[in-house]
């Protein structure tokens, strides 16, 4: 029953917040009138009611009402009327660590699971993997589990960067960050590079934009899989 | 009492691993006649004995002793007959998570605040700050408690780099990460460039190397310390 939309990121270089994906917001929450925003990921440690009034004001060019701000509470308590659901990007482990806190784990996944439309961003999108195991983001606060809302199977590290040739850096590139979660943990990671997006409908998991992704699997040598790609056949 | 050099990474560009470093390290464990090796933050996955086996052959050059790997067991009882200690890098939550698991955090930290030599590069060294909350790590394990030796009164972040100019990648630079930690945690954090490194005497706690380094704090903008500044001073 699902239907979703799950991007790497809000904004590509040159463009607007959410300018590359309004379209496909549009489609997805079509005939919504109460988008739930879930504003705990906080980037660059905006408040709750600034970020709100970013994504407020950026759907209401294409006529899609965000509920306003008022307070963590209410959110609690909007997500039993809201019809469609947008948590946007910033840091991976505040967002988990507030939806443990609020206890929004089990009511978003069953809202996501019984066919919500739900609008993830960067963090947003991560959140919906088996953890949070592979995000790019600092661990700016203690999470009490790394286990996420297990929404897919497998596990995205999103704003995918290929190794940089030529680099003198010698920190760790994406790559071996990633063979190293898989010395450990046993589901695939899909490489969401930034302007890819996987649109979820029913059981159908689409790659979406115009790059390729990268599948990460245990013990194997990452491939690539191109736009139009049902991940549905990785599961 | 402390006697230590923590180095934002083991190997610079173009040379072998701990090559920069080696006559450094020549002074600090000067005398030592065993060397314990920690090789619990694995790097791309190694295993602990092959972990130990390239810093055996490697302090080997400078005769140094690093005591063999026997098992993980052997480490924890190998902390009370070594007269020095390096940590190498790798992930640090694995790091972290081995020793809370061995509870090797406070004799770790006594030695270390009895004046037993220590070397760390990156993972080994991000631990000795207050928390391991601004490493450049994946979260590939749950680590219970992001709490680290609290040997410094800062936290490290190794690796530093400085935002790409021209960059059209979206994703947050390590500078936007760091502000993000700002938001929750008080504590000065140090961004440690690659070649630099912070020697510890006693009271003296000097960066080195040939960059500068760069100072987060707090509600302040970041600001640059050169070579040779004391960081005491910021303490």
């Amino acid at each position: 029953m699902k239907k979703m939309l799950l991007a790497s990121t809000s904004t590509i270089h040159g463009q607007k917040y959410l300018e590359y994906l309004l379209e496909e917001i549009s489609v997805l929450f079509k005939g919504c009138k109460n988008i739930l925003f879930i504003p705990f990921a906080r980037p660059s440690g905006i408040s709750h009611f600034e970020y709100t009034d970013v994504v407020k004001n950026t759907l209401k060019k294409i006529n899609i009402n965000v509920l306003d701000y008022h307070s963590d509470e209410k959110i609690c308590t909007n997500i039993n009327i809201c019809d469609g659901i947008f948590t946007g990007g910033g840091n991976t482990f505040l967002l988990l660590h507030k939806l443990y806190e609020y206890n929004l784990i089990f009511p978003l996944k069953d809202k996501i699971n019984s066919g919500i439309p739900y609008l993830g961003t960067s963090a947003g999108t991560n959140i919906c993997g088996m953890t949070i195991g592979t995000t790019n983001d600092m661990p700016i606060i203690n999470v009490e589990n790394h286990k996420a809302l297990e929404i897919l199977s497998f596990n995205i590290n999103p704003h995918y960067l290929d190794p940089f040739k030529d680099s003198k850096h010698m920190g760790e590139s994406r790559q071996t960050r990633i063979k190293e979660f898989h010395i450990l943990n046993n589901h695939k990671v899909i490489g969401l590079r930034e302007s890819s997006f996987i649109s979820i409908d029913k059981e159908d998991y689409m790659l979406n934009g115009p790059k390729q992704a990268v599948v990460f699997e245990k013990d194997r040598k990452p491939y690539e899989i191109n736009s139009g790609f049902n991940l549905k056949n990785l599961i």
